[in-house]
């Protein structure tokens, strides 16, 4: 049976007591660019600091007692591993994560910081879904996938659920596409609501499988991206491609600099801290890659978790 | 006479049509580091990007018509002439900022993306005073002191004020201190809602001018301090020390190296930026200066805006 807003109004009554409901911000100078007026939903103030808790809070919380007990497993170095970590320790179950061991130090002390027990592998999806299948057979635990799981889809659209709750009359809803998660989670909440809604998803240009997916009818995988968006390398999978046929309009790509760009803006004049694969959506706006003059337009600002040590301006004027 | 809490209100309700309610937030992890409960009001959010707004905001829309249309004069090379320049474009009336002729780029493009009319001047006091009693004979502009000013000490309360409508039962609030227009604002807000309510000032090491004045019982001005918290180099004037004195419970002093890792701290975790003189309040509670254990606590985050080509933990990284 496929999702519908049951579902995500299922998710937002389980999950209320665990999430942050994150603020709505305004930014006048972008509106102003834009011709439209914009509202952003800021997942980046979220706990683990993106909207990836969400999702995994839902299914950590539709579990039976008897399935949770057992604990719950993903391959993951990302978002998703800090945010299964946290859920499960919120339902005070063990989270066991596969994670390659090249991943970088701080994301290790990240899972492990919210209590997830760290299984190391090989860097390759090979690896890394055996070490998960190891971890199954020895404690019984269920895999959560990070996109691929209808509770993970419903806990997403909460974000989406919770902005129109707030801002009711949106035309046109933004969200970042990698695996298709927000997306799926943010159409099913918003055209659930109102058919009148426009969801769209904004994609790097240098991984924009999902782009071209959605032009060939079928799931293109994405072959080895080069993007800052480093949350956006994953493609497609069945549930979310079916979702993104049928109720998102369109993938709007965006260039690497005009990421760099919309994310130093959102610094300076939003003071909001988003990570590179939350300005590509807002890239949309900055680089008027579509015509939403006189719209209310809502964003999805995924997430805020960047390294403060090297920030892409200065990356650029460094190599430049 | 000497200003109330009913000043505060006066004032929250003339600007109320031009601020932004700034949400409050919190940051689980600083609440456990500290073991009390730390709530956030998020004024680095506010327009311009500092509390500065408020006070400028109720001093230029308390004048009458006929001195308001001659518009309105400060020197200042920071927060308060942004504040000022977009306070009077909102109520259409002039405003003239004398600046010193060696104040970075981007602070005059500023000022003039607010529609400011700048007039510069030698970077001395004495010369920045001169400028502005010629701009004040010129045109009849009346002055706006960025906190010598009853009206401005007034709609900096606001922040206070509102965040005491969403957190009512606070035990304690914090708040930076420079020229003491903020702390001296919060005090009159929340000593007139609730005397229980303690107020304490948080100011650099390196800049300890009120934290000497309040031990002396007289203003100490401060000599070439060095700091990175560049909006609190300002010394005490005799309204706010007279505030200070009689409702600010103490002044607590931090490091530069106590600021540095707060601000990095909120930057990671809550995802705000906030500048140096912001985080000056967050590094009593980092560095745990005073036991406010079991206590619930409000820190008015002043402001957010900083270079973000050179941040102070990579100069500290660069330099070292």
């Amino acid at each position: 049976m496929s999702l519908t807003i049951r579902d995500v109004y299922q998710a937002a009554e389980l999950i209320q007591l665990y999430v942050h409901r994150t603020p709505v911000m305004t930014c006048e100078s972008l509106s102003q660019r834009v011709g439209a007026q914009v509202f952003f939903k800021c997942e980046n103030l979220q706990k683990v600091g993106a909207f990836k808790f969400r999702g995994a809070c839902n299914a950590v919380f539709s579990l039976s007692a008897m399935d949770a007990s057992r604990g719950v497993v993903a391959h993951s170095s990302g978002n998703h591993a800090q945010a299964l970590a946290l859920a499960a320790r919120l339902r005070g179950i063990p989270a066991y994560i596969v994670m390659p061991m090249n991943a970088p130090l701080v994301k290790k002390a990240a899972v492990e910081g919210y209590g997830g027990k760290i299984t190391f592998c090989d860097p390759t999806l090979e690896a890394r879904e055996q070490a998960q299948s190891r971890v199954v057979s020895e404690t019984g635990a269920r895999v959560v996938h990070p996109y691929n799981d209808d509770q993970v889809i419903a806990g997403q659209g909460t974000a989406a659920l919770e902005l129109l709750q707030e801002v009711p009359d949106l035309d046109v809803i933004l969200a970042p596409i990698g695996g298709g998660g927000l997306v799926s989670g943010t159409a099913i909440a918003a055209r659930g609501i109102s058919p009148r809604i426009r969801v769209i998803a904004a994609e790097p240009e240098q991984a924009d499988d999902a782009f071209r997916s959605l032009a060939a009818g079928k799931i293109v995988p994405s072959s080895n991206p080069q993007t800052i968006a480093d949350g956006l390398l994953t493609s497609l999978c069945d549930r979310t491609f079916a979702i993104l046929q049928k109720d998102v309009e369109q993938v709007v790509t965006v260039s690497e600099a005009g990421m760099v760009a919309a994310m130093r803006f959102l610094w300076e004049r939003a003071k909001l801290i988003i990570e590179p694969s939350a300005a590509v959506a807002v890239g949309v706006l900055w680089e008027r890659k579509i015509d939403l003059t006189g719209l209310r337009v809502g964003v999805i600002l995924s997430g805020g978790n960047v390294d403060l040590e090297s920030l892409p301006w200065q990356a650029a004027k460094n190599s430049g």
